[in-house]
């Protein structure tokens, strides 16, 4: 029986159920987590598969309501229980528009490549791998082009979307996080002031620190 | 000097660009198409990156405002423009969470495959090439699993999101017209009853008829 009305159903090494979470601290929701065993499979068969049809995490479970697909959830959550004059997604349309192209550029411009550099300069040293430099120089030459479009936004407007924090900046926490624990730090963040002084300013964000705790104490 | 206040520029080859006039026609929006010559390199270039950064069409500029990135251009115009009592995306925020879940599903799960097979299927044919089996053949198996997921879904829903017609039908023209034109259509398509009859209803809305229309016009 679950003890709270709502809760999410994840893995702490996922970044999609880390933003997520993040979501949830920053508006104060109540909630339960559920961790699910990604190693086990338990993610591809019954009951997972009843709420989340590709086999994916995270699900986030509204008093019943279930959904999957994490950008739909930080952007419904936003709505729901956005807390007034801090909202992290607009209502007035014309602002909300800006929202959300930005949410697309971390979807489709930020996460492809930074993804790719985690898994080779942080995923396979954790396990004994080295990674393949190939791999890595690609990846950072996509993602130097992405980042080189970020630093010029960010000398004009304090966060991605508008002067105010966004849906769209809390997006990228978890990789942001990931990345700048690597070399790519110094390449490809420090040489950019905007950036890095972004980076540090959301990274700093009580809900994220939660976040950040709840994995360590998981570890622990 | 641009003729009207709304503008679209973008290509009639492109599926992101067609998804944004079928918007505008469910919507009686007037508006200027204006071509980007992407085989000239036209996107790459100034005055064209200062309206989208990473050089990719289409733009809507609504009045001055310059957005890019289809879903987003698609998600606000639908806010702004929405008719009353057919809406294509809900104010309602439990509502429009699970449009926003079936648009992220499109985004991430049906276009990849899609554009794999329409690229091999439709596109190297189109200049003489032969289509690489093996690639055909992953692409088929992997969007069989996500329509086998719609099939299910279409078979209590009379759309994706609701029994009415969301934008996240409405972002599968371009690519569903493309593939029934293929041998995908029986194979991947006429085997799920209720799939195809959803393709068959959306794409003979007279929004996607005005589409299909200006590319005629345009090829003439
Ligand atoms: N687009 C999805 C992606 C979710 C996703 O990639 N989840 C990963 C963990 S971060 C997962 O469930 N992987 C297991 C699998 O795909 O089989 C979202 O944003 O929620
Ligand atoms: N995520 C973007 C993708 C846009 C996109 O892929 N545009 C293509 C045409 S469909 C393009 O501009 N390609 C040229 C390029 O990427 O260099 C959107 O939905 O607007």
């Amino acid at each position: 029986m679950a003890l709270k009305s709502r809760m999410v159903y994840g893995s702490l090494c996922s970044p999609a159920t880390l933003k997520v979470l993040a979501c949830l601290f920053e508006h104060d929701i109540d909630f339960e987590f559920v961790p699910v065993d990604l190693e086990a499979g338990e993610h591809k068969q019954q009951p997972f598969l009843a709420m989340s049809p590709f086999g994916q995490v995270p699900v986030f479970d509204d008093a019943d309501i279930k959904r999957f697909e994490s950008r739909a959830i930080i952007r419904s959550m936003a709505h729901e229980y956005g807390k007034k004059g801090e909202e992290l997604i607009y209502w007035d349309g014309r602002k909300q528009a800006i929202v959300s192209t930005w949410v697309d550029v971390e979807d489709h411009k930020f996460e492809p490549p930074a993804l790719k550099l985690i898994s080779e300069l942080v995923n396979k040293p954790s396990v004994g791998l080295s990674p393949d430099q190939s791999v890595v120089a690609e990846a950072e030459a996509e993602l130097a082009k992405v980042l080189d479009v970020y630093e010029a936004r960010l000398s004009k407007l304090k966060y991605l979307a508008s002067d105010d924090y966004t849906i769209a900046d809390l997006l990228h926490l978890p990789n942001l996080q990931a990345l700048l624990g690597t070399k790519a730090k110094q390449q490809l963040f420090e040489s950019r002031p905007h950036l890095i002084a972004w980076c540090f300013d959301i990274l700093a964000r009580p809900a994220w620190a939660k976040v950040l705790e709840m994995q360590k104490m998981a570890q622990a």
